[in-house]
């Protein structure tokens, strides 16, 4: 049977292809408050365009959120969350083609952002033409949101969240997504990991001083390298007491679905050039670990002379930059305050902890029927099980001001037209065509679904 | 009773500080290969008019050193030692006077070089000067070596003392000098510490990597911070196994001496800015330690990211550079050896450690004669009991090689007109006019004394 959305796309191919490029075309680096009034106009035309009401949400200090909302026929309302703002193209250089001039080559689609997310913007607005064309009307209703500043972490999310929680409420959340593995398995992740992010600031002597007279001088680095010894075992476990008393064991569920996934151990290897992963672990014991660890990272680490050869210095000031990944249910609060107290605790008060960043972890059970209902219009689209991800490694703040203000249940689907290794946040982002194709049907398909629910 | 070279002195007013000038005005920088052979020149030339028979000595890759003998009335044979290269001047704008433009300021003498050590070569040529007008020839036979990279570690001078034996072989050597104490008690030291410099490598994953993955990934910063954890105790000794095993224990006449140097304790907390000093110690125990303890001090610290604000990479690389203050009979290789050893027994293979550096500790016992005559000559000269010094916190790799090769006894004696906080290796680096006076006559004094003897 054929969809009845197909004569539309094969009529308007390419439809998709052109709204991404429009979007793409417009530079939009939130890190630099580059053109993003621009982006945000552009983006509430194009929705307009797509039916829906719109309006720009302001927050003081932020570039203007795009909101839209479109009633359908079933009352089922679904929140869209994506972001227009796109990360620095930087290094220019390594790029083939300019980064705001939309470029195909090999039946690529090559521009900044073009991955993360306009890509997706673009391939749900053509599912959106598509559906409204045939039917008159879309299936469900539809809430859109679009900010800015996702690419800096997200910082006026949880305001603007709290302020306009009325127009977020929704039945569910797709949020910014993922797309198809290696084997063309759909790929659907349940919720991200939270943060906590902390610098550490050491002062010894008021100056730097010559290592001479390390006998009678206190040591800035010294101080460092053992505060931060203090925080972990060898072995990658926290030392801080009580760091896992709120950690939520994995549930049956969502070990099967840990053990369901595509391999990927070899393709991992190659990107992050290991010849094993740590401890050496491998198969379900390495997916447990990257899924449900909670983890203490050294992110940057200065201290005194770094450059070649030799200067014997004891340096007056060390720092340290550290994150720790929180799985449900850690709070990063309270892992800050805990942290404070084993410094304290060990004697190390003369190290100053300063809170750069905190995100909840954000995860939607395997049971809640939205996901069921996902995985089943997943399977039936792709005709292979989906590969389920229950918790991501990385951290996406605006999914706890979210949770916090509204609480729409939500996850990754694959409605993004993302493939593996393209080159998101790096030189030479893009997507394939054919993915775009997919990624477009994906969506006509899993609206469709949801108004027969 | 009036010293015989006072009239000669008094009519040749400034002959030491013209000659400083001179040298001062002529930029000699090791570490930018620059100025040197025309100082080893003008250092030469200097030499040749004070009635040395000179040379220069020539090793593959080093500038020229400067070499001059001239017999004196008695065959007791003194080498002294000096360098003509300097620090680079930076920060420039620093600088209240252009570091190479010698300028007067409150009775003080603004150089780069003045204080370390080019006022020392003036004040031993004039002082030579008197007692050759004088008395028709030196007291004494003196043997005089400068070398042009003291400043860089003196990288070639343990080849120049081996091939150059028999020219540097003497009965006592006079290294680069001090100078007399805010008391105004001559201040001798008598050895410095040894040194190892290594650097530390490590490399976790090929790239930087996303932290999300930190519950996989070997994290290179984690491995450093642990393996230099294990490297001292927090107390500030080696964990080391082996570490002391050669450490000698200071003699009575050693600690004899500390306890009746100069009380510098507020001089030493203002310098560096501390309100105490390393576990509050003070007295006695402060100069124990600093003269007695060897160290393990963290030069440098680098890895992942280490600007403004926030980024969650797991680095692909971590570096730190440590150095290792010896005290006699420590060897740096042995050092090193048990270094590599401990890393290796604690299952850190994975650490690079790559040897930067490496010089003997030397000193001088008390109990030699020509400390015991230099001791003397001091007390007479000043009036005060000189302030000694057995083993400075710094190290001379010169010396180490010196003994090595040639084996003079040696010691720093108040021959340079070098004063507390004169800005060695700082912006206004600088003496004070009278101090340069005092010098030039106490190196009369002793060169007399010592052909007494």
């Amino acid at each position: 049977m054929i969809d009845r959305w197909e004569p539309y796309l094969e009529s308007h191919a390419g439809e998709a292809q052109t709204l991404i490029e429009q979007l793409c075309r417009q530079p939009s680096i939130a890190a630099q408050n580059l053109g993003l009034n621009e982006t945000a106009d552009l983006a509430q035309s194009l929705l307009d365009e797509a039916g829906f009401a719109t309006q720009q949400l302001k927050i003081e200090g932020a570039p203007p959120a795009v909101y839209g909302e479109q009633r359908g026929r079933n009352p089922f309302t679904l929140l869209l969350y994506n972001h227009y703002d796109v990360q620095p193209p930087d290094p220019l250089d390594l790029w083939e083609s300019p980064p705001f001039e939309p470029t195909v080559r090999d039946g690529k689609l090559f521009a900044r952002g073009v991955c993360d997310n306009k890509g997706e913007i673009g391939t749900r607005l053509a599912a959106i033409h598509a559906l409204r064309a045939v039917d008159g009307e879309l299936p469900i209703t539809v809430r859109w949101i679009i900010e800015g500043e996702e690419e800096v972490g997200s910082p006026h999310f949880a305001a603007l969240a709290e302020r306009y929680a009325n127009l977020l409420r929704a039945d569910a959340g797709l949020w910014e997504g993922g797309g198809f593995d290696v084997d063309d398995r759909p790929e659907i992740a349940l919720g991200t990991k939270g943060l906590l992010y902390v610098q550490f600031e050491v002062e010894g002597t008021g100056i730097d001083a010559h290592s001479g007279e390390a006998p009678i001088l206190p040591s800035a680095a010294w101080r460092l390298v053992e505060a931060l010894a203090s925080l972990r075992t060898p072995e990658g476990g926290s030392r801080i007491p009580g760091f896992y008393d709120d950690v939520l064991p994995p549930t049956e569920v969502q070990l099967e679905a840990l053990a369901n996934k595509t391999d990927n151990e070899e393709q991992l290897r190659q990107a992050f050039q290991v010849d094993q992963f740590l401890d050496g672990v491998t198969g379900m014991e390495l997916r447990e670990r990257r899924a449900f660890r909670p983890t203490s990272n050294i992110a940057g680490l200065l201290s005194g002379y770094t450059g070649e050869g030799v200067k014997t210095v004891l340096p007056a000031r060390a720092m340290a930059k550290m994150d720790f990944r929180l799985v449900p249910n850690q709070d990063p609060d309270d892992i800050l305050a805990k942290l404070r107290s084993h410094l304290k605790a060990g004697g190390y008060e003369d190290i100053q902890v300063i809170k750069l960043g905190g995100a909840e972890p954000v995860v939607t059970p395997m049971e809640h029927p939205f996901v069921q209902r996902i995985l089943e219009i997943s399977e039936r689209f792709a005709g292979k099980p989906p590969s389920v991800t229950p918790i991501v490694g990385g951290t996406l703040p605006l999914l706890g001001a979210l949770r916090r203000h509204v609480g729409v249940p939500g996850l990754m689907g694959p409605g993004n037209a993302a493939y593996w290794a393209s080159g998101a946040h790096a030189p030479n982002e893009h997507v394939r065509l054919s993915d775009i194709d997919r990624a477009v049907r994906f969506n006509c398909t899993m609206f469709d679904a949801l108004g027969q629910s």
